[in-house]
């Protein structure tokens, strides 16, 4: 027996909320043939109207409520789908709808990463799920791809540009080597940045995110106490340049590998080979690179952000849902891929024990014998140099730079030795350090 | 109501058989974890032993036997994975297993391009399913993301890197200048190219799986003839070098491009910017671009082939079905992503109305005059030229080369204007045409 209409409420009208109903309208007869069934957008909760989208122009005008919750209350709605953002008003709509017997579609990776667990058990209790492909890389189907797609492996570790805005500031600063404050200023009036940037620059949004693709990855209970992170605020020009110059590009990376019982959980800015994949992903472009012990490595790019790619993301967890409602059955996948029974508690690495190499520049008076005192130091902690370069001064100027790539290395051991070169007498101010990855 | 154990069957222990009884019997648990149920290799059909693959190691031995058949009647096999090949016996084999009421899984790119409307019918007949995301691109789960994770879209264009094997040849020829019969010759021994390499390196196994990926894009019946082919055994080494020089790569796409009620259907060596991700997927590797009117494009790379990437794609449709079986529940995916009612057919367009730019390389006489009266015979035809690099003779030759970028035109009109110019006195056989796509 099939159902005829799936009947669908929407929460949120902002830029995302309006993508939704501009690609319900525009192409409704594309999905509903994927979903094999009528799709109606049936109620909307808003607290105001948005000028960039027609509520009244779907096949079927819906209800408007100024009420989100009038929603979630509404019995004709069978899957609500939350577009507020934030972990309040947000979570206690999810809680409501589910308690009403809805299932939910969200794009909320604040929520999904910090409240996941208690709200998929409070789904599970009530037959319902709750869908958030949406939450991690925009339109690039990621959620999907490691819940079914790569459900043959065991997998290795993962590492994404998983924030727009970092990968455009980041890009910008080096293609046009300007200063990271320059950057945002040009991103906030795109609309990319927020105008409290903290989430995004910091590395707070790519954790939420990061949080979900590790427990996705290991099939570990969503953690997002622990992980580090570490934002691009700092990353300058120079060292754009500089990573240039030795074969690599710096991306803002989320990291999460495996070790056993154990699991790196980070998100800092990372040099990488500039013959990778993932360092030519520019702009407000997101990508995630996936190593599967079966399948090897595996790269999926797309838009991360905005109206379009997330929208496109929300729809498709809705003609995944439609196509099992409408044919009276559950979603047979478990909501984060391994079966609740199955799910393993991992213990974030404490980060002095990461082996990475590292990028190193000093600044350091231009005369002989300095890069001896300091190769000398690395040397008695055990650390190889694998790339060299020394800038002398630039006219006028009596400090020079030595920029190095060394092998890999315990982070608790780096951060030793370059104490102690920080201390020599020769070396000015705090070295800059970022890590390598060579994604091999 | 849950049923415990899948009961499984596999027919062909060759590279990619052995591969799946090896990531089974690795990855067990967590292809069980994923799937929330057993999953039970029960019999497998070859006509030899593999040393690669020890199948009495597995939790439970399968029973082994000679003839392939005998799996598909056997009544505890609820899904059989074809790993045959070839549209003969595997096809059998298929509607053998099918009229038995098993759902298939099968890696085999010809049977589903060419048989696939006439299996799949047979399958929805008995209420089972056939999948095939091992297909196309290995152990990237394009077909996955394209009946699921880009529903919400209407796909305007795809490009793909879609035979490892091409792009091997092609990588290996641009890296190190070398001559195709000879990297051919190490591909085979490597073997990533078959003793007879034609489907590879003619564009056939593309043209294979571009069938399957145009009909998933745009919902059309499954159409392998029409497909235009153009392999890569006349690219030259220093058109290779040519391109570069000019800020290309080239690559053997398989492109699909929807026109209204026309689709553009094509296999041929194509030069792409070499910024494009696209650009730098070298190697085996496999990756598909696809243009989503609201998720813009997205970009999926991995191993294209292999025993490792293709029993990744294997066992995830696996899991797929036995997430589904073990609920007692059927799989509510269309097999072409759309309700079989509402597939169109789409007219593949003709080639002489193809437009794109071109690379065109000429031989000519080394005097003055020459390059002007080749441009003037493009102008007649309206033919604008994006980058001209003319190259002297080699000391002791007579004859010079010209190199030309075109603007975007009508592939009939631009076949006239090379007829034109190869007629001329001064230009040295046929002209060198390779199609250029911006990929924007």
């Amino acid at each position: 027996m099939t159902v005829d209409t799936i009947k669908v409420g929407l929460c949120g009208l902002g830029t995302v909320g309006s993508g939704v109903v501009n690609v319900l309208q525009r192409n409704l007869d594309v999905v509903q043939a994927h979903a094999d069934c009528a799709i109606e957008l049936v109620h909307i909760g808003a607290r105001r109207p948005n000028p960039n989208c027609d509520p009244g122009a779907l096949t079927s005008a819906p209800k408007i409520s100024e009420d989100i919750f009038a929603v979630a209350n509404d019995p004709e709605v069978q899957i609500l789908i939350e577009l507020i953002g934030g972990t309040t008003v947000a979570k206690d709509l999810v809680i409501n709808a589910i308690q009403n017997g809805k299932h939910v579609i969200t794009a909320n990776k604040a929520l999904i990463a910090e409240f996941g667990t208690e709200l998929f058990a409070l789904a599970a209790e009530h037959g319902v799920v709750i869908s958030y492909e949406a939450s991690v890389a925009g339109g690039i189907p990621i959620i999907k791809t490691m819940r079914e797609g790569l459900a043959a492996n065991n997998i290795e570790w993962l590492a994404g540009i998983i924030n727009g805005t970092g990968n455009f500031i980041l890009t910008a600063m080096a293609e046009e080597k300007r200063e990271f404050a320059d950057v945002l200023k040009q991103a906030q009036e795109l609309g990319y940045a927020e105008a409290d940037p903290t989430f995004d620059v910091e590395g707070i949004d790519a954790a939420h995110k990061l949080v979900i693709l590790t427990s996705l990855a290991f099939g570990m209970p969503l953690q997002f106490d622990g992980v580090f992170t570490e934002g691009i605020s700092t990353v300058q020009p120079q060292d754009l340049a500089y990573a240039k110059e030795l074969g690599y590009r710096i991306k803002h990376l989320g990291v999460a590998r495996r070790h056993g019982d154990e699991v790196e959980m980070r998100v800092h800015p990372t040099l990488i080979p500039e013959e990778q994949l993932l360092a030519n992903v520019n702009g407000v472009m997101n990508a995630v690179l996936v190593h599967g012990d079966a399948v090897g490595p595996t790269l999926y790019a797309g838009g991360g952000a905005g109206a379009g790619p997330t929208a496109s993301a929300i729809v498709a967890d809705l003609v995944d849902l439609a196509r099992d409602l409408s044919h009276q059955q559950t979603p047979a996948v478990p909501l984060l891929g391994f079966a609740s029974d199955q799910m393993t508690p991992l213990t974030v690495q404490s980060m002095d024990e990461l082996h990475t190499a590292h990028y190193v520049r000093l600044t350091v008076q231009d005369k002989p014998g300095v890069l001896s005192e300091i190769t000398k130091i690395f040397s008695s902690f055990d650390i190889s140099i694998e790339a060299v370069i020394q800038k002398q001064p630039k006219s006028g100027a009596a400090m020079a730079s030595i920029i190095m790539i060394t092998d890999v290395v315990r982070e608790g051991r780096m951060k030793q030795a370059l104490k102690d070169i920080e201390s020599l007498s020769t070396v000015s101010g705090p070295a800059t350090r970022i890590r390598v990855e060579s994604l091999d």
